[in-house]
C-alpha cells in the first residue's frame, strides 16, 4: 500500500465494496510527502475478525481514554466514544442513530490513526459502547456446564468495567470477511489527511462557488429566474450562482431530464445569466421517467425495482453511467455559447454543475419512496449496497462531465460515502436545526466530507441573521429559497413570503445580510487557499477544533466552532443566544471584528449581540481580505488588503490560478506568501510560480495591535 | 396444524425462532369453535421464497385496496399500507420506522387473513410500497444485455404503477429459510381471533388488575408508601395496586433482585397493604448485579457482555429461568403471611407481579446501554434474537411464577413479540405524547398485545384530565408517579410536585380525577367479562374500529377512537381539542352520558368540554355499571345497575368467578346474560354455571330512550 496506509484482510470479503465499486486514485506524492511512520498504528494482532450469526465482526482495540470521531457527516454528536452508530444512509436522519446522508464507515482517534471499513453494509460500530466478560467464555459452554468461580467475582466485574470499553466492536450484517485499511497520523489530522490524500485528495472548486449562490422557487419560470438576478445586481447583494430547482424539468419525480414548457428558451437564458456574471446550477435527482429519452437505453441497466415511477439507474455500470452523463453534458452543460478560452472573466454559459437530490435512500419514517434493500442491479449490487454507494456512484457519474471537458464544476449531493474527498460537492438536508447545521460543518471534516448549513427561511430577524452568520462561513455560501418567492431578507416567514407582504424590518436586515454577503467575498482568496491546501495536503479546509490539538481534553467535545482554514476560528450562535462561553486552542487569537487578544488553552466568555459574527484569527498571523465584490469575475477581488494580527510572522499564504480549470495540475499556480515583520515593521510578499494573471494585488498592510 | 391456520415452510428456516424458543400452547378448543375454513385464505402459489444476498426474501401477494395493519405496538401508525417498516425493539422508538417496544412480525388485511413470520431477525417489511419492475427480468441480465421493448413503454409503467404496488415484500436479513403461519377468517377480526387462540389465547387478568394502580415516587421509603397508601383511602380515591420503582432494591441498575435499606421490613409493608386491600407490583429488569445471590449461578448461563455491569441471563435455557423465577418467588412472591385460601375477598401478601423493565434493546439514540447485536449466550441465540426475544423469554420467566402457584398475576413490560397473547403483561413506555399514547391502544389490538398510555405528569390541569381520561378507557388505569412526589392532582407540573408546591386548582382536578377512576370501577363488571371474551374467543378487549368492519373505508385509518369490548367505542381527546369528528361504525351509537342517540355508518361533529369522555354504547344493548368501588375486594362491586339502550335486546354477557386463580380454567365460572324485553317492559337475567360467590346483583335497570 501506500506510505503510512496498511490494509487487513478479515474473512472472505465482498465482490462489490467501496474500494472495488468506486473510482479512486489515491494523491501518490501527496502520501509521500507525509511524516514517515513505519509501523503500523494499530497492533494487527490486536484486531479480530470473526464469522458470526448475523454476518462479519470485527474488533480493534480502544484505549481507555481514546476518543474517537468521524462516521461522515453526522448532525447529532461529534464525539462518538461510548456510542453505538449503525451507519445506513438516511434522507431524514431525526435521531443520533449513524442514520446520516453520509454515514462514512472510517472514524479516527485521539491516538493519531484512522480506520475506514471498505463495506456498503449497513454496518454498526460499538464504540466502546459494549462491555463484553472477562470471563465470556463461560457464556458460550453448554448449559449445565462449568460456572466460573464466584472467588474473586465483584473485583473481576470491576475491572470488566473498565476494560469491557476496550474495544471497537463492528457488525457487518451479510458479510463473510472485510478489508479495513488503516491510516497513521502521527497526529489525528495526519490520519485525515493521509485517508483523504488515499481517496484522491481534497477537492479544489472553482473560485466561483465559494462565492454566494440563491436557488430560486421552484416554480419559477425562465422569466422569473432573470428577474430575480437583475434583482440581486440592482440591490447590489452579491451572487455567483442562481440554482434552478425542479420546475425546470419537464417531468420531475420522476425525472426527464430535459427542459420544460417553464423554460422555453434556456440556451438564452443561460447566456443572459452568464453575462451578468452568474453561473446556473441544476436541481436533479436520478430516477428517470418513462419520457426522457435515455429511459430506452437505461432500461436494461437499472434496478428491478422503480421509484416514483422511474429506473433506478445502475450506476456502478460504466456504461449506465456514460449514457446518463452524455444525455447531461449534451442538454445542459454543453447548452449556451461556445465558451471562450479560460481567463479570469471566463464564464461558461451551460449548466455549470448539478444539485444531486433524492439519492439518499429513504427517510424511514413519513414513506419509503426509495428503491428497497432486496433490489438487484445488474453490476451484481444489492439495493443495501447501491443505497450506500448511490450518492457517491451519482457524483461520479455527473462529475465525469467535468472532468472530460477539463472544467470544474462545484455542486451539491444529498449522499455520500467513502472515499469521496476528491468530489466537488456539498452535503445538504431537509433537516433545519441551526444547531445541528453547525454541528455538520465541524463533523464533516473528519471523513473527507463538505456540509452546507443552506439557509431557507427564518422564524425571526435574528434566526435569519445568526444562520447567515453561520453560512456565510463554511463550505458554501446558499440561499436556498425554493419554497419562498421573494428573498428571505425582505420576508423570512414562508407564508407571508409567498404572499408578497414583505416584512417591515426589511430594510435593515437586508442591509445587514449584504454586508455578511460582502464578508464572505471578502474571505474568498482565504477560503480558495484554504481549499488549495486541501487539494495539496489533505487538510480538511473545515474541521474540529479537536483536530488543532487532540491531546487537549477541552477541546475533545466543542461541536459549535471550528477552524476555517489554518487562521481562522469560527464560532457561530443561533437564535435566542447573545454570549457564550468558548475554549481557545493554545496560543493566542484575535477577535476578527476588534483585534482583542485572547489567550488560548482557555475558556473565556463572549458577548455576542446580533451585529457580531465570534471569528477569530490566530495571533501573529496575517489575514488578507479581499474587495467586497459582487462576484467572482470581477478582477477587484483580487485588491486585497492584508490584515496583520500581532507580530504578523506565522503570514498566511495564497494561490493564483484561474479558478475555472484544471491547468493548476500541469503546475499553472502561484504560491503566494504574505508574512509581515514586526521588527522592521515590513511586508513580504514572496511570490513562486509563472502565472501572470490574475495575480493579487495588495492595497495595504493594515496593522492590529 | 390447527384448523384455519397453515404453514408455510420456505427455504431453511432458522433453528432459534419465536416457535422453537418461546413457551406457548394453541388454545385448541377456541380454534376448533371458529368458522370453519378450507382452503388457505391466500395462495400458496402465490408466496415465494428465496436466498439473497442480504438473508432471505419472501414475497407474498396484496390487493391493490388492500389496507394491512399489526406489526405489533405502532405508536406513530395504524394503517400500514405503503409503508416501510423494520422490526427492531426500541427503548425509545421516536419515528415511525418500525421500531417499537414490541414490533410483532404479524400481519393482517381487510382481506381477512393473517401472517405470522417465525423470525426473531430485524426484518422489514414492505406493505405494498416498493414497486417492483414488471419487466424485471431485464434488470438481472448482465449489462449489455437485451433492453426491453421502447414500445408500449409508458403503458407498461402505467399498469406498473398499479400492479407494482400490489406485493409485500419481506426481507429477513441473515436467514436463509423462514416459516409462515397463515391465519384464516373469513374476516380480519376473526383473522386476529385465530392468531390469539393460536398464541395460547387472550391473558385473563386478576379482576384487581383492572383497577386504579398508583406507582410511587422511586425514592419513597417503605413508610412513605405506606403513607401515600393511607392518603388514598382518606381522599377515597380509588385503587387497588401500588407500584414500587427502583428504590425498593438494595442495588439498580444492575438489579440485586433483593430489598434494600430503604424498606427494612417489606414483609409487614405488604401485609399493612393487603389490608387495605392494595397489591404490590415491584418494579425490576433482568440484567444482574454481582451482589445479586443469584450473580453466581448465573454467571454460566448468561449472555458473553454485560449490561450496567450485570448478567444478560440466557432467558431462553429453562435452567436460567428457573433460578431466575424460583429466587424471585422466594424472595417478593412469597413473602408475607401464609396466604388464606382463596374467596373474593382474599388478597395475597407478596409481591403481586412486577414491572418488567429495560427489556427492550436500547434506544439507539442517547446511548446504546443495552447488550450488543453481536452477543453469544449460551442457547445458541445471537444478540439481534435475543433483543427479539427478550422481553418475551422475561415475562414466560415470570408467568411460571404465577402459574406455577395457580395465581393470576397482571404486570407490565417494556417488551414483547410474537405469541405473547396469553401473558398478562401491559406495554409501557418513557414516551409520553398523549395522541401516540391514544394510537397504542388501538394498534396493539392486532398483534395480541395490551398497551397501557400511563399518566406521569401534565403540562395543565387540562392534559392531566384528558390523559386520565384515556387510561381509564385503557387495559391499564395507571398513574406512574415515579418522578413527583404528590398524586399529579394535587401538582402536574413536575418541578413544582417535588418542591411540594400543591396547584391552587387541586380540589376540583382531585374531584375530577377522582370521578373518572370511579368511572373505571364503574366499567370494571363490563372490561372484566370482555378480558374472560379475549381469552376464551381471542377477541381483543381493546381493538381497531376497522376490525368492526373493514370493507368500511371509513374506518380503515380511524386511530384515535376504539372499541371496548363488545358494547363501547371510546374516543378520547387530548389536551387543546374540544370537538372532534368521528365516523361512527355502521348500526346505531349512544352517547354513554347523555343517552343521545347517534346513527352510525357517517361523520358527527362532537363538542367535547373538559367535563366529557366521549363513549359510546352500542344501540339497543345494555351496559352493566358496578358501584363505584375504592378497590376490587369490596364486595359491592357486584352490585351493578344496568344501562338499558333503545330496545336493550342486544343485552350483554357477565362473567362471575373469584377474579383470583385458575379455577375458570376447571370450570368454575359462570356466565350471566342481561337483556330487556322492550315489548313486555321486563329485565332478562340467565346464569348458566355452579359458582355461588360471589354473584352480581342488579340493582336496577336504567333505560335510555
Amino acid at each position: 500500500m501506500q506510505p503510512g496506509v496498511w490494509r487487513l484482510t478479515l474473512g472472505e470479503p465482498e465482490a462489490h465494496t467501496p474500494s472495488s465499486v468506486f473510482s479512486y486514485q489515491p494523491a501518490e506524492s501527496g502520501l509521500r510527502e507525509m511524516p514517515n511512520v513505519e509501523d503500523c498504528p494499530l497492533s494487527v494482532d490486536a484486531i479480530t475478525g470473526k464469522q458470526i450469526s448475523r454476518g462479519f465482526q470485527v474488533t480493534l482495540p480502544l484505549g481507555v481514554d481514546e476518543q474517537l470521531y468521524g462516521l461522515g457527516l453526522q448532525l447529532f454528536s461529534m464525539n462518538q466514544r461510548g456510542k453505538k452508530k449503525t451507519l445506513r444512509v438516511n434522507s431524514d436522519p431525526v435521531a443520533d442513530t449513524g442514520d446520516s446522508h453520509a454515514p462514512v464507515p472510517f472514524y479516527v482517534t485521539t491516538s493519531g490513526y484512522g480506520v475506514l471499513v471498505d463495506t456498503l453494509r449497513y454496518m454498526t460500530v460499538y464504540c466502546g459502547s459494549a462491555a463484553r466478560r472477562l470471563d465470556a467464555d463461560c457464556a458460550s459452554s453448554k448449559p449445565g456446564g462449568a460456572a466460573s468461580s464466584a472467588a474473586g467475582a465483584e473485583e473481576l466485574y470491576e475491572s470488566q468495567a473498565r476494560s469491557g470499553d476496550a474495544q471497537v466492536i463492528i457488525d457487518i450484517p451479510s458479510a463473510r470477511g472485510v478489508d479495513l485499511y488503516l491510516f497513521a497520523g502521527p497526529d489525528m489530522q495526519q490520519a485525515v489527511q493521509r485517508y483523504n490524500l488515499f481517496s484522491g485528495s481534497g477537492c479544489l472548486p472553482p473560485m466561483w462557488g465559494l462565492g454566494v449562490w440563491y436557488r430560486c422557487k421552484s416554480d419559477f419560470t425562465e422569466l422569473d429566474v432573470l428577474a430575480m438576478a437583475e434583482k440581486f445586481r440592482n440591490d447590489g447583494i452579491p451572487c455567483d450562482v442562481i440554482g434552478l430547482e425542479p420546475g425546470w424539468q419537464s417531468h420531475a419525480y420522476s425525472c426527464s431530464h430535459i427542459w420544460g414548457p417553464k423554460f422555453p428558451q434556456p440556451k438564452q437564458m443561460m447566456t443572459r445569466l452568464s453575462e451578468m456574471g452568474l453561473h446556473v446550477n441544476l436541481w436533479t435527482h436520478a430516477f428517470t421517467h418513462p419520457s426522457s429519452p435515455i429511459h430506452e437505453q437505461l432500461s436494461s441497466r437499472s434496478g428491478d425495482f422503480l421509484v416514483w415511477g422511474g429506473l433506478v439507474p445502475d450506476f456502478a455500470d460504466p456504461e449506465a453511467r456514460r449514457i446518463f452523463a452524455d444525455f447531461h453534458k449534451k442538454e445542459h452543460v454543453d447548452l449556451g455559447a461556445p465558451a471562450p478560452a479560460p481567463t479570469a472573466s471566463w464564464l461558461p454559459r451551460g449548466a455549470s454543475g448539478y444539485k444531486m437530490d433524492e439519492c439518499d435512500n429513504s427517510d424511514f419514517i413519513r414513506s419509503a419512496w426509495s428503491f428497497p434493500e432486496v433490489s438487484n442491479f445488474p453490476s451484481g449490487l444489492d439495493g443495501e449496497q447501491m443505497h450506500s454507494a448511490f450518492g457517491r456512484l451519482y457524483q461520479q457519474t455527473i462529475q465525469s462531465i467535468f472532468d472530460g471537458m477539463g472544467r470544474r464544476t462545484y455542486g451539491q449531493v444529498r449522499s455520500s460515502w467513502s472515499l469521496s474527498a476528491a468530489l466537488p460537492y456539498v452535503l445538504y438536508s431537509d433537516l433545519y436545526d441551526h444547531k445541528a447545521f453547525i454541528r455538520g460543518v465541524v463533523t464533516s471534516g473528519f471523513s473527507g466530507l463538505l456540509w452546507g448549513p443552506e439557509v431557507r427561511h427564518a422564524v425571526s430577524a435574528e434566526d435569519l441573521i445568526r444562520r447567515i452568520q453561520t453560512v456565510v462561513f463554511s463550505p458554501k455560501a446558499q440561499v436556498n429559497a425554493w419554497y419562498i418567492k421573494n428573498p428571505p431578507w425582505e420576508q423570512w416567514i414562508r407564508n407571508a413570503n409567498n404572499a408578497d407582504q414583505l416584512h417591515e424590518d426589511r430594510e435593515w436586515v437586508t442591509e445587514t445580510i449584504k454586508r455578511l454577503f460582502e464578508v464572505r467575498m471578502q474571505f474568498l482568496p482565504y477560503l480558495y487557499s484554504s481549499f488549495v491546501k486541501y487539494h495539496q495536503t489533505g487538510v480538511p479546509p473545515f474541521r474540529a477544533l479537536v483536530m488543532e490539538d487532540p491531546t487537549d481534553p477541552n477541546l475533545q467535545n466543542i461541536d459549535d466552532a471550528y477552524m476555517m482554514g489554518d487562521r481562522a476560528l469560527v464560532a457561530p450562535v443561533v437564535a435566542g443566544i447573545n454570549e457564550r462561553d468558548l475554549y481557545l486552542p493554545k496560543g493566542a487569537w484575535r477577535d476578527f471584528q476588534t483585534g482583542e487578544r485572547y489567550e488560548g488553552g482557555q475558556s473565556h466568555h463572549f458577548d455576542v449581540p446580533l451585529d457580531k459574527t465570534l471569528v477569530f484569527v490566530k495571533d501573529n498571523s496575517v489575514l488578507p481580505l479581499a474587495q467586497p465584490v459582487q462576484n467572482v469575475s470581477d478582477p477587484a477581488l483580487r485588491q486585497i488588503t492584508v490584515n496583520v494580527y500581532g507580530s504578523g510572522e506565522l503570514g498566511c499564504t495564497l494561490f493564483e490560478d484561474n479558478g475555472e480549470d484544471m491547468e493548476y495540475k500541469r503546475g499553472q499556480m502561484n504560491t503566494v506568501r504574505l508574512a509581515w515583520d514586526s521588527s522592521t515593521q515590513s511586508a513580504h510578499l514572496a511570490r513562486s510560480g509563472n502565472v501572470q494573471a490574475p495575480r493579487y494585488e495588495v492595497g495595504g498592510w493594515n496593522q492590529i495591535s
